[in-house]
């Protein structure tokens, strides 16, 4: 029996075997070819067309985005240019292997050179490479596995081209060797609740074949467990099976009091699924997805029948929808500059609307009709606000512009401690937990090198989190938290008791946070709040909020323990 | 008369006369010659000839690395790649003027493609072409004017080539109509004690020849000033340099508390001046300068030696170095990783130290036999600290190596928010109010378009100081602040309101610092501090605390005010 810790997402537990995404082949040797060119030249181009072929079948399987990210692999993999570049090294007498790899290397090196989405698309072209060489030698095609039984995948970290393929009725579970708790891998695990656990260094250890138990929430993988670990883990699985198919009530306390619990949702499509899951509204409703694929900002018409097919799935309950929230890893070339050298401390967010100040009109245009003509209850509120001044600015327009309820996320520091000022203007406010601990810690929540940082339980963000409970108790008005921090189920408890009123997830995550919050009174939240408030880092603040949650759940012969096992998170340096 | 607002750097006060930076000229139109090719490529040449010649002999003029930069341009400006550019297009009978124009617009662009170093010199060769154009045309060449009489400069903004060639006996004082408090501009300013005004959008409406007062104090300029103004102007010019000439006693408030002045030092060369102008020490020396040019960290000997000399400088003074602080805007290649999106949010100071722990072993190696040495009072620090752990790692790592005070560096929002518990462990800590101001409004220092938020009156910020000042007292030990906060005469009042036992600034600001903490009680600073966290944002927290500042100074009868005209700074959008 063996234990590798990690970085767990969600709060799921799988048992399988391990199969491991098969390692890129090792560079071709520059040796001379015993063929002749011509010779070479026909292996080459047979296995780029056979990779193509396979990349635009495997698109047909796949559809949607997934479909065009695979037809542009697809394309580069008999480009012309790639094509000449390959026959003019095997004329030097190269190996078609070392031609491709050569070839295929010069050209991503210039993509990476040029940056930007260009310089994301090398990955892609690496892929389409090793595809051929991997043909040329008659090796296995490098990717997901996709073998009969269901298994546990584990792998250095997944291309958003993997993902897209990902079998998900085979995939039992998911270990990453790189990657951090906001990873694509990460959050594509919280969108599909897959049990996954990012981050695992020592998962370079596991071999095909391993029996291992996935323990997301306690972020450990256990290798060759033992069969009283197999019957605990298995039994976990049925607990929360059981939790799920529960009957869905509103989120509460244990002593009743009301916390709501509402959904992340990116686009319309996922609300159905969302109020299936039990969602009581949505806490953050993101309008990227509209702006994305286009050049130009949609129109107010677009935009509105959008937001109507959305706010009419919740007749009657609360909506809350975020103003475009474009820059830092959501460049949109027609309001961001690229040429930022820090772009998540830019331009972006309400900064950039407010210098396109056009675009922020036409959204709460389309927003107000939208409103006008369904049964939600809409909210509106503006990304990235940092000052008492920048909330005036978005709360009068929107007020403006026949919008009723108008608040501001809280994610920048300086928005949390001028919180009691900013509440005695907005209608709400909502923690942006991801950013604001970004911020809060000086780490870029996506770099690997700092994930170690980005932890919603230091207790600096904890205090920060605390300041806006604080000001939305004075004021009266409500405090939502709608980043990842609020899907752990007993973060959350934390998060009520430093003065969240209501908690926003991926819908996946909704029926353990109900349970967890079912567990505890307002006056225990309360005092895990303080516990974890006086700790000195992140994980000695769960460590200090399990052991108490642990001793009210023993002791007071409730509900049994749902998510208290929870123990320190290992730090990634 | 006229009032402009912009941002003043220093306290400074000029009087003088406008001439502007000559503006690009308009792009050539793209008209058929009437010359033959031939003709007009003899016009090209010879004018990229004269200009390189220009640019050469101004090198040699210069010295030092504006020689550098002017040779590097001089070559470009006959790039034999360019001249074949600029042929073929004579051959298709465009004018020489259009030709250049376009030859080396179409090689700026694939410059700014590459980004990085080479995109940097995009700039570079636009100063070029705009040359040769100009000297097609016979008209004046861009650049810095160097007329006969003393002037006051405005420009768009300066560009380093520019600045090295700034005679700085003939220029009054400085404009800019970009660039924020972090600007390049802005630091040469500091630097060289020039008075300045950068970001003064209104400036653009400037005419050669106009009067005007720049007031740096109050970040105003006044265009055609009245008698009285111009009187009021000299007045002040007159006070501050008897100021400056005042024998310098030791800092301290009214009431005779003691807050020790210090200067901040970018090398061993700069103590003499410091000394001179009173510092009683040095509150951040920066270490980077050893490491700049190398490839690899210079060894333990050569760094013992920078080490000893500056030391030297200060017999029984307490000295503060700062462990090298790589990363964002200062990055090396042998520490930190060139990929990072956010440089400012990533692997930066301690955190890359930590992971090249060698590096850190050895600075502080060659700090402890340095102190050793030498009868300064030797204080290390670490940059970039965000955590209680960090605290520990480092302060136990600098005891361990032999050196007895070890403090950290606070200038994440995070450690300001643990001061508490890092106090409880460090020797000391120092606030770098530049990052932390960054950080805690979500704002690059070094971008201008969120240069408005870069203010650490900000009472955000203030807030965060307090923390610290407070952890402090808590625990005893002292708390300086060594951002350009601290080089805010006012401001500098609040700080030590705040608890700031120390300052510590450029050695220019000592001066004004000095004269402004004399004016006031303890009492009083923590009134003034109080009133600034009370306010809604930077402008009004200023406003707030100068009205009270006025109050004191002019009620006591005491000295008469030296600072209290600052009014709101005007905010950048």
């Amino acid at each position: 029996m063996m234990e590798l810790q990690g970085i767990g997402i969600g709060q799921g537990v799988a048992i399988g075997r391990v199969l491991r995404m098969p390692e890129p082949l090792p560079e071709p040797a520059d040796t001379r070819s015993t063929l002749d060119p011509a010779a070479e030249l026909a292996r080459a181009t047979a296995s780029m067309h056979t990779v193509a072929e396979d990349l635009e079948a495997r698109g047909v399987r796949a559809g949607g985005t997934a479909q065009e990210v695979l037809e542009a692999q697809a394309m580069m993999a008999e480009d012309p240019t790639l094509v000449e570049e390959v026959t003019a090294r095997l004329h030097k007498h190269q190996t078609a292997e070392r031609a491709v790899f050569e070839a295929f290397a010069a050209f991503r090196d210039q993509l990476l050179a040029m940056g930007g989405y260009l310089g994301e698309r090398a990955a892609d072209l690496d892929d389409v490479a090793q595809r051929v060489i991997s043909d040329l030698g008659g090796f296995p095609a490098p990717g997901v596995p996709d073998p009969a039984e269901p298994f546990v995948l584990v792998a250095r970290d997944l291309a958003p081209a993997d993902t897209a393929l990902l079998n998900l009725e085979k995939v039992l579970g998911l270990i990453t060797i790189d990657g951090g708790p906001t990873s694509h891998t990460a959050i594509l695990a919280r969108e599909k609740s897959i049990v996954a656990i990012v981050g695992t260094h020592a998962a370079l250890q596991l071999a095909d074949g391993d029996e291992v138990i996935i323990d997301a929430a306690n972020g450990i993988v256990l290798v060759a467990p033992t069969d009283k670990q197999l019957a605990e883990a298995r039994a976990r699985i049925l607990a929360r099976a059981a939790r799920a198919l529960a009957p869905i009530g509103p989120g509460a306390l244990k002593d009743g009091t009301r916390v709501p619990l509402l959904a992340n949702l990116g686009s319309a499509d996922g609300a159905a699924k969302a109020v299936a899951l039990g969602a009581e509204g949505v806490g953050l409703f993101r309008t990227e997805f509209l702006f994305l694929d286009s050049t130009s900002a949609p129109t107010v018409t677009q935009q509105r029948e959008q937001y109507e097919r959305m706010l009419r799935e919740f007749p009657g309950q609360k909506v809350v929808v975020r103003a475009l929230d474009a820059g830092a890893d959501k460049p949109l070339a027609f309001l961001n500059d690229a040429d930022e050298e820090n772009p998540a401390l830019g331009l972006r967010g309400l900064r950039a609307l407010r210098a396109s100040e056009d675009i922020l009109r036409e959204q709460l245009t389309a927003l107000a009709e939208a409103d006008a003509a369904t049964e939600a209850d809409l909210w509106v509120m503006a990304p990235m606000v940092s000052t008492v001044e920048e909330t005036h600015y978005f709360t009068d327009l929107a007020h403006e512009l026949g919008l009723q309820t108008a608040g501001v996320m809280i994610e920048v520091p300086s928005a949390a401690l001028m919180a009691n000022l900013i509440l005695e203007y907005a209608d709400f406010a909502s923690i942006g937990t991801n950013d604001l601990t970004q911020y809060t810690l000086a780490a870029d929540r996506m770099l690997g090198s700092v994930a170690g940082f980005q932890d919603p339980w230091h207790p600096a963000v904890l205090r920060l989190v605390g300041e806006v409970g604080a000001a939305g108790r004075a004021h009266n008005k409500p405090v939502g938290v709608c980043g990842e921090a609020a899907a752990d189920p007993l973060l959350a408890v934390v998060l009520v008791g430093l003065g969240a009123t209501t908690l926003s997830m991926s819908a996946s995550a909704l029926a353990d946070v109900r349970a967890s919050l079912a567990d505890f009174t307002l006056e225990q939240a309360r005092h895990l709040a303080e516990v974890a408030l006086k700790a000195d880092g992140a994980a000695s603040a769960r460590a200090a909020a399990t052991a108490i949650a642990h001793s009210y759940t023993s002791t007071t012969g409730g509900t049994a323990p749902t998510v208290l096992t929870t123990p320190e998170r290992g730090i990634q340096k």
